[in-house]
């Protein structure tokens, strides 16, 4: 913990409730509907105001006790708000800066929990009037489902939550958004939006891209009948959102295509090993690996 | 359905109580220790004796209720036995059948339940004085977990097992071992021992490669603090037995090496996506992965 700041996690919004008395969560879908009921569940005290631009999946969010009011009006839901998070699809993020620059009060703080962060925080210090209300977040947790009804009260419980404050972001800023998913349970970690983008690339983009891949193998060698519970865990990013990935793959391509070079430079070591019948070599690999794996998930997995 | 045989399962021994008194369960582990407790739970009434190299393990899984007989004599093990089941590491099969040739009387039904079938099923073929009574199994059923602790009685129920008849196997030993593992609610299915191989390096040992590789570059990046659940899931399979997964890839060489020449060029198309802002034929392509993986796994899966 040299470089990042972890914060150990108290779920509680006692400070929230002193700062905030309204918050518009922008996208009522399987996060955004979660992180309603995650306030609430942190007794959250103020209002929530969803947003949306069906106003079906708002009111569904609203009947499932995820927000207060629902609104289609981007205006009137961020108009008496301290605090404001876009947890649309990250495709939408770029035009909800723009009218938020037009709409946002002088000290409205805004946020996202967007997949890939070097994008909206460039957009943010191009498009909003005053950048250094604006941090960008990402909570670590999600799941293949989607819309209001996946939601979960305890999806942010206990995961990580990258914050990336830029040069200018405003301490306010920083606190107020931290003090949001600290409520929630969160461990926050901060660090520059370019780090989190490489970072990710690793551990989530790359193997949700592994997880379509090797689905469609499996699909290709007619061998999915006789898969199993590995296969099912390994491949279970694959039925995410497409349209949703595709905007984090879109916006993180870079770092993604250096994520794929060192897979495919890591594969064809893996098969020099075996070409060779380096078995010791092999074996020695796997063992490093179970411990790396160990180290960091140290709960016993059930198989089920 | 066209080339398998696919039984619907119905989770009782009723058929197997007729025809056999006594199993050997050859090695303790959790798949020797799981099939004991679950041959236990589907009432079947004949002794179950398990055999093992250490003692401790064997007498563990008899404490545990896993086995009724502990030894580690092969001979008595398998004495007075209809039916022998290998459920050591593969790395143990040949010098188990080495003396199960020796040992075994000259109606003994034998069945394993390891990863590979070319390797174990050409060294029945090689050592047994009777192979017609060999057949290969492989239950599709595991985790990363491992010992006679680690044994769960419904590791079996509803999974796929795979059997890998020759073409001197008699219709005698395929009936037995396909009544034992329909007795433990699994969806045998039955392919020659090559076209096994093939299919479970897709969906077995090179998503257990990957899982491995993906844990390495994230130590590499250093970004395992900022992993959360659907790097947990991915990667899940690392967390296996080292020396097990080893002799794994050591008997499916051939196979293995195809599947990753074939992850390699699926991960060079994916790039090119990426390089060429192919987004529209990237998000087509996330779409056809995701229904395949729908299709293959119909119920909603939490992310908890």
């Amino acid at each position: 913990m040299t470089k990042h700041d972890i914060l150990s996690s108290v779920a509680t919004s006692d400070s929230l409730n002193q700062k905030v008395s309204q918050i518009a969560i922008l996208g009522t879908g399987l996060l955004g509907a979660s992180l309603g009921l995650s306030l609430r569940a942190a007794r959250f005290r103020g209002s929530i105001i969803g947003y949306g631009r069906r106003m079906a999946t708002v009111e569904r969010a609203k009947a499932l006790g995820c927000i207060d009011q629902a609104t289609t009006n981007l205006a009137e839901a961020v108009d008496s708000c301290e605090l404001v998070v876009m947890a649309t699809p990250i495709g939408v993020f770029t035009s909800l800066l723009e009218r938020l620059a037009d709409y946002g009060h002088p000290g409205l703080v805004i946020t996202d929990v967007g997949s890939t962060k070097q994008q909206v925080c460039r957009d943010a210090d191009r498009l909003l009037p005053n950048p250094a209300h604006f941090i960008g977040s990402h909570p670590m947790a999600g799941s293949e489902r989607q819309g209001p009804d996946a939601a979960i009260k305890n999806l942010f419980d206990h995961k990580p939550c990258i914050m990336t404050p830029g040069k200018h972001t405003s301490p306010r800023a920083i606190s107020l958004v931290q003090q949001l998913w600290v409520s929630l349970g969160m461990n926050v970690i901060k660090m520059p939006a370019d780090e989190h983008d490489q970072k990710v690339a690793c551990v989530s983009h790359l193997p949700h891209a592994v997880a379509a891949m090797l689905m469609r193998l499996a699909d290709q060698w007619d061998a999915t009948k006789i898969a199993s519970s590995g296969f099912r865990d390994t491949t279970r990013l694959a039925s995410g959102d497409p349209t949703i990935w595709t905007d984090i793959f879109k916006t993180n391509r870079k770092q993604v295509i250096k994520a794929v070079d060192a897979l495919s430079l890591e594969l064809q070591q893996f098969r020099k090993l075996l070409v060779d019948h380096a078995n010791d070599d092999l074996e020695l690999q796997l063992q490093q690996c179970k411990k790396m794996r160990d180290n960091w998930a140290p709960k016993p997995e059930s198989d089920e």
